[in-house]
C-alpha cells in the first residue's frame, strides 16, 4: 500500500469513522463536509443546524470544541496517520458566534506529526469572521503501529 | 429576591436551559444528574449512553470537553451567577476513557467568580481512575448585569 | 492624541514597559527585537542567550511561555491597545527545541481586540521549523479605560 | 536501585538539575522550596523577588508559567520518574496576583503517570487566595528509558 494522497487520506479516514460511526458521529463527523485537503491542512465546513445550539440559539461552545477534535484530526490524516490517534490535549478560546443556518469555515493544520505525537491548530470563522481558535495534541504512536500492521498485511 | 441556596441555584438554572433547551442540550445538559452543590462546587453524575460515543466505541473527547463546559457553568450558577456568562477559554486533558453503561462523576469547581470573569476547574473520574480534567473561563459581566435588572424588577 | 501608527505604538509599549521594567522584563522583553509590526500583528527575533537555558541546555519551557506573554501583548499594542491588559489564561504547545546562540522568531497576531478582552496566537519558528505555538487571552477593559484618560488629558 | 522514597526522589531531581543548572534555573528552579513530597505530590514556596517582577511591580506572567513547568516537574520526580521527561503542552489561568515580598504556595500533583505521557495540575496561591491554576502534559518515554539504563548499570 503506497502513501494516500492528502484528499484520498481524509476521505477515507472519514468513511472509516462513519462506516464504524456510533451516536455522537451523527451530530459532529458526519455533518463536516471536506472542502479541500492538502498534505497537513484540510479546511471543511459545516452548516449549523438544530442538533448544534445552545440554550440561546447559538452553536455550543461544545460542538466548537468537538468540531476542533474531529477536523485536527482530519489534518492528521492528511499528514499521512490514517488512524489519527488519541486525544492528549485539546484548547479552545471563544471569539465570536454563530447562528441557526450559517455556514462556518474550518481549517485545521497539522503544525508536527512525529512518531509519537501529532500536534494540530484549528481555525473556525464565519466569513471573515474569527469564531474560534484552538490546538488538540494527539497520541499517534499506536495508530501508527496497526497502519504499518495492515500496510504490511496489505502487501502479502 | 434574595440570594438563592447552592443546590436551588443549580436546580433553578439547570431547569432554565432545559427549558430553553435546544438540540444540543438533550446530548449533555439534559443528562446531567446534579448530586450535590455547594456554594462553588457541583457534582454531577452521567451514565454514558450510545450519543455520547465516538467510532471506538468510547466516550467521544468533544463530549468530554462539552461536559467540562456545562458542568462549570453549573458551578458558577452555584457560586451566584444564575446565566453562567459566555465561554472565553477552555481547556482539557485526556488521562483515560469511558465505555457505554459507565457512570462517570463530574466535580466542578467555581475559583474565583469576580465581576468580569469566573474561572472555573473540573475533574471527569470513573470509580477513582481521572478521565479528564479541564478548566474553563466565562465572561460574566453581563450575565450579572441582567440578573440585576431580574432582582430589581422581582422587588418592584 | 491620534492612533499611533503599528510599529510606533508598538515600540512605544516597549519603552514603557522598559522604562518602568523590573528584575524579570531583562530576561524576555528587553531582548526582543521588534522586526516588523502592522495593525494586529508584530514579529519579534530573539537569540537564546544563557539567561534562557535549562539544565539540558535547551530554551526553557517557562521562556517559550514568557515569550508568548510578551510577543503576543505587543501584538495588542500594535492592534490599538497601548497597555495591552492583564493575562487571564495562557496555553502554549511545544514542538521541538532551540538552543545555545540560535536566533529564533515569533509571529504574534492579534486575532481580536475587543472592549473587555483581547485574544492573540503566536507562533515561534527557528528557520523553518515550528519551536511551539501558543494564545493568550487578556482583560483589555481597565487598560483601555486609562489610556482614554491619557488621551483627554493630552487633548486638554 | 531500588526506588526512591518521593520526598527524596524531588530532593535528588533538584540536586540534579541544579548541579546542571543553567541561567535561567537561577530564577525560578533554585529558588523554589521544597516543603513536603509525598508520591505524585509535591508542595513548594516561592519568595517574590525583584527577579520575578514584571513592570508594573507584580508577578511576571511568565515566571507563574515557569512555575508550572518546575513544580508539576517535581511532582512527576515524586511519582517515580526522576528525569521528569520533556513538556508537550502547558495552560495557565491568571485569577489575581503577587508582589514583591509574598510567600507563595504551589502544590502540584501528577494525576497521572503513564509509560509514555505524564499528566499534571499545579495550583499557586498566596495564603488562601488562588493566584494561577495550571496543568502541564510531559512526554517520559525517553526519560524513562534512561531511568532504566542507569539502575541496570547501578546493579552491576
Amino acid at each position: 500500500m503506497e502513501e494516500l494522497p492528502p484528499f484520498e487520506a481524509v476521505m477515507r479516514s472519514q468513511q472509516y469513522f462513519a462506516h464504524n460511526a456510533r451516536g455522537y458521529d451523527s451530530t459532529i463527523l458526519g455533518r463536516l463536509k471536506v472542502e479541500s485537503a492538502t498534505k497537513g491542512r484540510v479546511v471543511t465546513t459545516l452548516v449549523v443546524e438544530e442538533c448544534h445550539l445552545n440554550a440561546n440559539g447559538n452553536i455550543h461552545g461544545g460542538v466548537l470544541a468537538s468540531i476542533v477534535d474531529v477536523a485536527s484530526s482530519f489534518a492528521i490524516a492528511s499528514a499521512g496517520c490514517y488512524g489519527t490517534g488519541v486525544s492528549t490535549d485539546l484548547n479552545i478560546s471563544y471569539l465570536s458566534s454563530a447562528d441557526l443556518g450559517d455556514t462556518i469555515t474550518i481549517e485545521a493544520t497539522c503544525a508536527r506529526l512525529g512518531k509519537t505525537l501529532a500536534y494540530t491548530t484549528t481555525e473556525i470563522r464565519k466569513g471573515q469572521v474569527i469564531v474560534a481558535q484552538g490546538r488538540h495534541t494527539k497520541f499517534v504512536a499506536q495508530a501508527f503501529a496497526l497502519q504499518k500492521k495492515v500496510q504490511q498485511a496489505s502487501k502479502l
